[in-house]
């Protein structure tokens, strides 16, 4: 018998014996991190409010409870009984039971409803039909990326639960080694922005943390083919941590299930959808310019199909000595901190992933309290000495006047934005202003796939800031559902519209102005100099967005895809007038970065800055070091530091 | 057509051009480093003395011409002449033709009178034979290892010239990256003594340094399984490079041919011997104290198969981005300094090896002279900051002390030591010092394997120290061949009736007391309170050379191999004296560690502190960043430091 196999035997008969009498068990099982147990009495089971948390907090593992098939009533039944239970306010839009696992998915526009006081309306509906619930939002906007993935996710269940099987007899295994220590390997955004990729190791373990590419420098991509990376193959991998859905750190993931990796991704329900959306959309604009896409749409769905969604604060075992809890990093929908503990006491490791440290309108600001950390990955994007930024109020202040004085003389106000997390900011600024009189009401057309990305934040308000959310839970005043806001879905056509109509304010992607619709409205809007162009996010090396900045005025029509001579050679003018709004950014300023490790309690031991150019991380590196005595480090891609 | 194929052809086409016109070529071929060219007009070339060297110079390539075997003489009519050639007094002892490579190898007492003033003679017979001599000295004393050795290589001659053809077209490969870098990666003596492991890499080449064991903790092996070390496959390392033979360094070559290494190890020629003597005898003892070995003696066949010797001096491609030039190291015989010329003036890493800075009796210092060094790769065995050493000088005086103390109250006088390099430099100062009347003239006893190891010294006097190589040369005064050293070749017997003799001086590995004979004669000698053990060697946490020195006197018979009660059991009273002698190591102390950087020119800008234990390197590390102001690491292992 493998060790897993005695592992859940034994496991069996000890939950066995800490249930009353009369609750049966009939089988227990690994799902991923979670340890299913199966009984033939989940109406009791439910009547006992507690049993599952105290059998919880006893064997120290995530436990699910779900029916017996054989005790099963059949869906029909059950759908009346359920809708019975639930409050109609809920707004429950379907129901889909699924028979082999007795669960059904109940999707909602108000979640909290069906959950009920404490999950009393849950247990209600398993008392009544046995059936194990799960609950899901119904989008407030449709979002075709969150329905694709449960559609998919719901046509894909079989296979998907004989990866979580397997993956949950991964994590589960005998520890393997007598050796002990813990290492940092990094594969990229070493002094430099973009590729973010690490892998964290142990004796027993190995877990590649993002896997993303570097944006305006095609080639350049993770050191993946190092030996110490998946030089021995893909399967010396067991773990994959995605610390947010931007392509500097999700690019590639889908790559590694070309490779052949089949483990798990860990990351936020949200980091799936959005990853989901973005990786489709790097595949997309590498087709339209003409590249070989480094891997197919399939690699996206294998993807999603691997990914094992975790809370903020959820504490889950993913490797026999590892675990790992994510927090909020106040950088996009669904981006965490990741702290990882490990040997039950050995060594704590935290990634910052990128982070906003203070409040902005849309997130609360990164968590920075663990139990213990003894090393912290930091990152360094404004690590600098001098890359302080403006306060988001004065910057707002500054936005306002900008979109003012383009109003006043009848111009059009172009943002080139991120789709995801800097676009929804700026909404909310633009909502608030416009409610308030700060600026005169007017469009806001949103273009690329900020509206599809503004769809997916309202199906997970409980990742927005706590007063956003109460806001879009309780007084049923979404922001995003402001009549300003409007869907640029009429292509080319409705951009000539709009470049002929009167003053707006136009969000488009991309952000870096690398391609995606920015490049349309710059050939429509570009030679205007009564509308302006308004940078509101960092802008990298290399991108065509960073040479405006520094001044460039002529552009080759072949980069905006306008039309030039008749070789389709030619300049086009930039005549409009170019700003940049500092302070929307969503990564912490240097002195939030510093911010953030003073108020860390306790303070890590040793910090690896990474994430930055050079001289950021350098900075940074040597700041932290004078301010806080501790041992840091900016290190260059293809290091290990070991740290045991 | 291969790369290396169109390489080839247009070197025959380049030497063809230079060569004047009465020389043909009639094929060129890469056998390891050096470019083979075979002419039909052998005999044309030797007379232009300076052919060869100038194209060398010309191709930057070493370079070996051969006879076409269609112009071969029949060896009956060549040996003949090549007799009348050499001058009698050399000595010639065997003359082996190949006519696969028109190669004739002479072995002779003297090589020196075979080779001629710069070369004459050599060129002589070449003029007059048409075949390539090669010369090798017959060791003055016999030695099973070096005829064994040859003996071997002569058998595997084809199975050789195969693998030496691959290595040569793998290090002719082009180039494929445009990447840049150079790593160190860390798979073992860091923070210890032992098991010394390292990699270099850059994005073309991956070279192994080292791969010992740890000599008193069994299963300490270097990190092969590391992902980064062998973890893709033993494919993934282009080439070894052995730095010297002593089994911390060496024990685990031959294992990288059990796992399928099958590439080049890079050594001295007598690295080679010796390293085939130890690790026979490394598995010999291994099975005697009942353990498994790791590999099999045909895996040492292999090594030794796939040994490339380099002499001091000689710079040699091993890869596309690589030359490679060992220097003498001071430490054991044919020990080297490796110095790594990386990707054409990008980058110089130097390898200490273990080294002794100041000349001993036995070899010149260690040299720490080179064009260019960035990082150095030091030892630290005695970096710690009280880790001064007596001078030589004192030492021979104490030692002469304690031997003249024993022989006073008709004692023996046990030593301790490793059968390569202090055993040899104790003779050295055993033999002056009776032939200066200073101690008694009595037998030197030496037991274990020091008599062929002194034998494998004596067939390779180039190797040592230059006045000790020019008595053994010029005045037929090798102080190896005294009287006065009897090999123990009559095992227990004859121990037993030295050890009821007379006084005597007796010479035993191993060298740490973990086994071998010195075993036996402690179970001779230890209850004796007129004999005395005398330490010479630096002894290894956890051997028992270890605990005696920290006064350990009761020995269970078992560690010694005596009889104890009926069971086995029972203790060995030492009541011997114990002595250490400190100052004969092979190993610089601080002072010497200190005075090699401080003399280095140029000085490297980084050094990594490796093999002494935590306190030395720490030490050694902090000493040289404080007086010399480079940057310098204490490594743990299992990291990897990245320097461009």
């Amino acid at each position: 018998m493998s060790t897993v196999e005695q592992q859940l035997d034994d496991l069996e008969e000890q939950i066995t014996s800490e249930l009353p009498a009369d609750i049966s068990v009939s089988s227990v099982k690994y799902e991923g991190p979670e340890l299913v147990v199966y009984t033939r009495d989940p109406k009791k089971f439910a009547q006992k409010g507690d049993l599952i948390r105290q059998l919880a907090s006893k064997l120290r593992k995530r436990i699910t409870v779900r029916p017996d098939p054989s005790v099963l009533s059949r869906p029909e039944t059950a759908r009346e009984e359920i809708m019975n239970v639930i409050p109609e306010e809920a707004g429950v839009t379907d129901l889909d039971f699924h028979a082999d696992t007795g669960e059904v998915v109940i999707e909602a526009q108000k979640p909290g409803m069906v959950i009920g006081r404490h999950g009393s309306t849950l247990r209600d509906i398993t008392k009544n039909v046995g059936w194990t619930p799960e609950v899901v939002r119904t989008p407030p906007i449709e979002s075709s990326t969150v329905s694709n993935v449960r559609n998919f996710l719901k046509q894909e269940r079989d296979e998907r639960r004989d990866v979580l099987e397997r993956v949950g007899r991964q994590i589960h295994r005998e520890e393997m080694s007598d050796d002990e220590y813990v290492r940092i390997t990094t594969l990229g955004c070493c002094r430099e922005v973009g590729r973010a990729s690490f892998i964290l190791s142990t004796p027993e373990t190995r877990i590649l943390i993002d896997c993303g590419d570097k944006p305006g420098a095609e080639g350049e991509v993770p050191y993946l083919h190092a030996p110490e990376a998946l030089g021995a193959g893909p399967q010396t991998i067991d773990a994959v941590v995605l610390t947010h859905a931007h392509l500097d750190h999700s690019a590639l993931i889908p790559l590694l299930f070309k490779y052949g990796y089949d483990g798990p991704i860990y990351c936020t329900e949200p980091t799936r959808d959005l990853m989901g959306l973005l990786t489709l959309d790097y595949l997309d604009v590498a087709t339209k310019e003409g590249r070989t896409p480094p891997y197919e749409s399939e690699m996206v769905r294998e993807a999603i199909k691997h990914c094992i969604p975790l809370e903020y604060g959820d504490v889950t075992d993913i490797a026999p000595d590892v675990k790992l809890t994510f927090h909020n990093a106040g950088h996009i929908l669904g981006s965490a901190v990741s702290h990882f503990h490990i040997g039950d006491g050995l060594y704590n490791v935290a990634f910052s992933g990128d982070i906003h440290y203070d409040d902005t309108r849309l997130f609360n600001g990164a968590t920075n309290d663990f139990p213990r950390v003894e090393t912290l990955v930091l990152e360094s994007t404004y690590g600098g000495r001098n890359d302080y930024q403006t306060d988001q109020e004065e910057s707002e202040e500054h936005l306002k006047e900008v979109i003012n004085e383009v109003a006043e003389r009848d111009g059009k106000v172009l943002i080139p934005a991120f789709a995801v997390g800097r676009s929804q900011e700026i909404m909310l600024v633009l909502e608030k202003a416009m409610r308030e009189g700060e600026i005169p009401r007017m469009p806001v057309h949103l273009d690329g796939m900020i509206w599809e990305a503004t769809a997916i934040h309202t199906t997970y308000p409980e990742y927005l800031r706590d007063d956003l959310r109460d806001r879009i839970f309780h007084d049923d005043e979404n922001p995003f559902l402001a009549d300003e806001f409007n869907h640029i879905d009429g292509g080319e056509e409705e951009r000539q519209d709009v470049a002929d109509g009167d003053s707006c304010i136009i969000l488009s992607t991309s952000g870096m102005v690398t391609g995606g619709p920015i490049m349309s409205w710059l050939s429509h809007l570009g030679p205007d100099p009564d509308s302006s162009l308004v940078f509101v996010g960092y802008q990298a090396q290399g991108t065509l967005g960073r040479r405006i900045q520094n001044g460039w005025d002529e552009i080759p029509t072949s980069e905006v895809g306008a039309m030039g001579d008749s070789n389709g050679r030619g300049t086009l003018s930039l005549n409009m007038e170019v700003e940049t709004v500092d302070g929307f950014s969503g990564h912490a300023d240097r002195e939030g970065l510093m911010n953030f490790v003073d108020t860390m309690n306790p303070r890590p031991e040793k910090v690896l800055c990474v994430h930055g150019d050079e001289r950021s991380t350098q900075d940074l590196s040597s700041a932290l070091y004078h301010d806080y005595n501790m041992r840091t480090f900016a290190p260059k891609n293809l290091e290990t530091f070991r740290f045991l």
